[in-house]
């Protein structure tokens, strides 16, 4: 009888959520265009609207701050513009700083042109190095506009947690805006607009158990925005027109209702069963490389490095054994490339690294199973010498 | 018993398909991303690679000429830019010349400054000048660069159909491109690339009975490209990216599937019950005008204007009884605005017009109903003489 399939790659997309299908359901089967004055219209846009408090509160932002997007690489690229506008009048950005380890929805850079972008280096521990930072800024000619800043709250691959706070007051202090993508720490980690000190968040839908086609760009206040990315009927107050996906909104925000709920006895209950497989992992395999495991990390992930063994290889190995799980991100159609988060911590990324990532409907059996074909896949490494 | 409600607002969101529904649904049960190597993210997919052939048979083309959005409005907004890549060598465009009856997601020129665009009129039929586009064309300035040229196939408010081929000739001995919105067009006409002799064809999920969320920029070859408008992970071969909406990509192609299929037939169907109803109307209110009514048209739309009635009013008038139809098209979150069709069309856009649109699953009975609610309307018109 074939076991069943462990799926351990929820930061590519995680499982969608029940309560999530049902709201997606329950708009799918509404006629009508959240813009229309008709009934049906107005049924749409009722559960818009309730949506984007729902969005709001995980956010920890007022619902009027939350622009809706097609998803998190939409939100990236509107809001990453040298183009704002403060009420009416146009404001200009000079540069855009990113960290060299953000998703590759950030460090292309959205609509600022390649030489107006900077590079801010991470530590080899994977934490943005903050005296650069600060370099960077000091050294910005504020001739050419405010500076904007770009550091993901946690990093998709590692799951390392970036000192957002620290990072905004240097941001403040150098008049810049704070970009923070916050897609992987949304309902892991506790997300408050002013605690972060960040000026724009980046969330989406399917990272967090909604469906795939809901993302939002959430500003600090209504007042400074970026030029629309999409031009249009002027929906979303005409920050992004489009007709507004309803029942995949209607899916986020249930998921974002889930994601607000007992957030820490539900990270503490993953961490357990990551820590449990780290343990094992580490008995299997004592030369095994679990990256971030000294630095502030999400409770869901572990990104590791077995000496002897390809990710590629890996990945493969796993899924054969029925495991899910990645090497690196999911992205550009199925082809792995060399992790630039890997790089930017200055290991060599030509071996690459695997990642789990569990999340609350992981089981304990599943954390066994996993844990086991681990040991076969280590196993087999040292029984060729190289594996791959 | 309070009556069912009757849907005449298809050109706003067509019902959901119950195949499209299924569709969506199946997609949202399988864990995983599209990008993934993984067997969860391979079977995603193989279905959105399935999806975009049954795009490509919808709009006369190859698959690898489909490239997937977010919906009509972000297709639009990706191909209406002066910046082309045609293989690995740029391409600038000099000026976009949009008909003055464009759906505002053309209408607003995407990344064309408002100095680059220029606007084609249309006659009091509805249709566009094209004497008018040929002076347009000689009078471009080649030196700035090649011309585009935007002209929807069928209006989204009064259904008329422009002349495409015609239009396509003219573009092609000036040397220009030529982009067709095929949003309401989908599903009523055939489309064919080459017979429509476009270079870039738009359309949409939700107005072809799929969910919201998905649309397609179907390209005349892969060769010449826009600039992408989405940055990040590169998927859809680097032109969009993000996280493909799998869902709703997989229905949009089961309601491209049905959209295909018997079209003489259900066009057929749909407008002997569009004939039926505007005789009704006639026979109520022999002063009725009916937009469009003598030039071609799509089989489903009525766009009509009752003397001595306003839009909004009457809009407001039909939903009371049960009838969901609108004012012009839906977007700018419910806002009436006055109709710019109508405006170039040369009418006194004061009044407004009401919009009815079926579809496949409006029955006889609903347009008798719709008949006697038109009677109602326009008998309590007659009595208050000036009914708003």
């Amino acid at each position: 009888m074939p076991r069943a399939r462990i799926y351990m790659d929820w930061n590519a997309t995680a499982p969608l959520l029940s309560e999530a299908r049902e709201a997606v359901l329950s708009a799918l089967d509404i006629n009508g265009n959240p813009s229309s004055v008709h009934g049906e219209g107005r049924a749409l846009r009722a559960i818009v609207e309730s949506a984007r408090r729902d969005v709001a509160a995980l956010c920890g932002a007022q619902p009027a701050e939350v622009t809706f997007t097609s998803g998190a690489t939409e939100a990236a690229n509107m809001v990453l513009t040298p183009h704002f506008r403060m009420g009416r009048t146009p404001l200009k950005l000079g540069k855009l700083y990113v960290s060299a380890i953000e998703h590759p929805a950030v460090r292309e850079g959205g609509r600022f042109a390649r030489e107006m972008m900077g590079e801010i280096p991470v530590s080899s521990a994977g934490l943005v190095d903050t005296g650069a930072l600060e370099a960077l800024l000091g050294a910005h000619d504020r001739q050419s506009g405010l500076p904007m800043v770009a550091v993901m709250l946690a990093n998709n691959e590692t799951g390392i947690i970036q000192p957002i706070a620290e990072i905004a007051a240097i941001v403040r202090t150098h008049g810049g805006l704070l970009v923070v993508d916050a897609v992987q720490a949304a309902g892991r980690v506790p997300l408050s607009m002013e605690a972060l000190g960040a000026d724009f968040l980046i969330v989406s839908s399917h990272k967090i158990g909604g469906p795939k086609g809901a993302g939002a760009l959430v500003a600090r206040g209504e007042v400074m925005m970026p030029s629309p990315l999409i031009h249009g009927g002027g929906q979303e107050k005409g920050h992004r027109s489009g007709t507004e996906n309803a029942p995949a909104i209607a899916g986020f925000a249930a998921a974002a209702r889930m994601a607000v709920g007992n957030l820490e006895g539900r990270m503490g209950a993953i961490a357990a069963l990551r820590d449990r497989l780290e343990t094992e992992m580490r008995c299997q395999a004592p030369d095994v490389v679990i990256h971030g495991a000294d630095v502030p990390r999400l409770a869901n992930t572990t990104f590791f490095t077995l000496p002897g063994l390809k990710a590629e290889t890996g990945q493969i190995a796993f899924d054969l054994e029925g495991v899910a799980l990645s090497a690196g991100s999911a992205c550009s159609s199925g082809k792995v490339g060399q992790s630039h988060v890997l790089t930017a911590m200055g290991y060599d990324p030509r071996q690459g690294a695997l990642r789990i990532s569990i999340g609350e409907s992981t089981t304990q059996a599943e954390i066994e199973q996993c844990a086991a074909v681990f040991a076969k896949v280590a196993a087999r490494r040292r029984a060729s010498g190289q594996a791959a």
